[in-house]
């Protein structure tokens, strides 16, 4: 079968690799049919992180199940699935606590799992899931073509979004800022609006992306960065500034940023992995703040928004604007970098 | 009248000081009858801070309203009066939004206010308050010799252990740890309990500060610090650590110690200033964690501990363990400093 590898930074290539097999009870195999690229494959795919060898990439897929090990109990052979971006077991304490991303026999699709074996990626043909009950969610209903990028957004982006905004405390009437235009930052516009938010304002440069965050229920851009975009939020936010301000970046600059526009006594959510970013508490102490977040825990959050997908009054997808198929997967990554495109689709096998 | 000066760092005098008057309307005069040592004034006294001139000393004090302004509506002359241990004018949006130590206005006692002119110290015989109706509480019924230190707490030490209970999000049921045995850790774990906490583990190495936590309701003292006094928290604490962490010291170990300690999805209320501490953002993102915390509203949180203070129901008096004369304020300093004393009560004026 075929998987995405990345050689070196820059150089995303197909290779064949055998068809992966169930190993464990708990295993499953999925037939990807769709996947996307993700912002964080991009830190690797521009050198941004420490790069030792290649690297399965991939990690936001659905797809349909073409075998379960004798101890899968919730999913079989048939069965339209979404798979978390991250695997869990669904057992352990932080699982059972709702924090499916800090699992203890977690581990990431493209690297090797807690045992050393090697996992796959999600943008390949077919992949083993471990603990398929505590990753995969079914869809009831099955795939539908409409409903692929909306489906799709559920691995990742959205669920992170909504993460963004809980760890924030969005709740009705809040005023919010959202730091960041990619993906995860519009799917936190949608999420918060779907908490009750009654003004949210987006930074963002990129006319595309303003147009997804206005059709996500956006009230204001701010265009500016720096001293002047902070001025501007504040502006917009009382005089000073919002009391929920979500980060969906990860850089220095964007979590200063969130820092500069949160009103005294307000809360940060996190969801942009911070790269290299030093915090200095005292910032945080001195306007009584709050700084929450960390990996989405998809797979608990997914049963939530599911319904709401299928029934059409959730419609994260849009943050999809261009499809590609598995064969030009090195355009996607380059568009992607290049922000020509927000958040690449790409068909994998047929639905 | 008579006001402590710390000339130099170690160096702790009373000097001569001319008796205060009304300047604002919205001033008052107030004659100290009790006042306390912080353990944050230690961090001048022991250099720890950078100093630039001699400071007036002092900012938790009780005592009488002596004189007020025209425009001061809440207390008049003799009337019994908590002061927060940072003025606050009590209608800014912080203030509005209980956020009393955000206050735009807000200014520290012995330190220059917003306007440039000096404030007093609170260790001293009697001091000018701005903004008394945002700064003063007054106390129903007097000042009763047996109530001055559980009064005298509520300046800052008692609400900000509850300012950090409440940041961690203390709730009935909740396993908590509290690093620090401070006056402000020891105050934590009352308030802890009073906001439910069903289990209350604190660090602690000095026996007087152990036995006036078991007063205060503690179920478990760690002696351990580093990575043995983190494995014993874990292992109290289901193995990963407990959801409700409260940092109140403010040193580099501390925090570590409470990121540490916290188990995945859990939040850390910090109260302890922080020195010269650096923080990286990962290792919150990592655990999914909260970190939340600043200066306490003290003003607006006495109003809610004064009544259980009147009638007995709070006595977070017990920290103050020593009492001294307004003469031998440069041994309180010592003993605090020595850790001799948890907490020093200084008898300024008669009451």
């Amino acid at each position: 079968m075929r998987a995405t590898v990345l050689h070196l930074p820059g150089e995303i290539a197909l290779v064949e690799r055998p068809k992966p097999r169930i190993v464990d009870g708990t295993d499953a195999v999925v037939r990807v049919t769709t996947a996307a690229v993700c912002g964080s494959d991009l830190w690797w795919y521009r050198g941004d992180n420490p790069f030792d060898q290649p690297r399965r990439m991939g990690h936001e897929f659905i797809g349909r199940v073409e075998q379960v090990g004798p101890d899968v109990t919730t999913v079989q052979a048939g069965d339209a699935v979404i798979a978390a971006f991250k695997v869990s077991d669904g057992t352990c304490i932080p699982c059972s606590d709702g924090y499916t991303s800090n699992c203890h026999r977690g581990s990431y699709w493209g690297q090797s799992d807690r045992d050393g074996a090697d996992l796959d990626g999600g943008q390949g043909e077919r992949v083993r899931v471990p603990y398929a009950d505590g990753t995969l969610v079914p869809v009831p209903g099955g795939l539908d073509e409409a409903l692929l990028p909306h489906l799709l957004a559920l691995t990742d982006v959205m669920p992170t979004g909504l993460h963004a905004a809980q760890c924030a405390g969005v709740r009705p009437g809040s005023e919010v800022v959202v730091i960041g235009d990619g993906a995860v930052g519009l799917c936190a516009v949608l999420a918060a609006r779907r908490l009750g938010a009654e003004r949210v304002t987006i930074m963002s440069r990129h006319p595309d992306r303003q147009e997804t965050s206005r059709a996500f229920g956006v009230d204001d851009i701010v265009t500016e960065r720096g001293a002047k975009g902070v001025a501007r939020i504040r502006a917009l936010h009382g005089g000073l500034g919002a009391a929920h301000v979500l980060e969906c970046v990860g850089s220095e600059q964007s979590l200063q940023q969130a820092i500069d526009c949160t009103r005294p006594g307000g809360q940060i959510g996190m969801v942009g992995i911070p790269h290299g970013v030093p915090l200095r508490p005292r910032d945080l102490f001195i306007k009584n703040l709050g700084l929450r977040g960390g990996g989405a825990p998809a797979r608990a959050l997914i049963p939530g928004l599911l319904p709401d997908v299928l029934d059409g009054t959730l419609l994260p997808g849009a943050v999809f604007n261009r499809r590609y198929t598995l064969d030009e997967i090195g355009t996607a990554y380059a568009d992607m970098a290049e922000r020509r495109t927000i958040k690449a689709q790409i068909d994998v096998t047929p639905v």
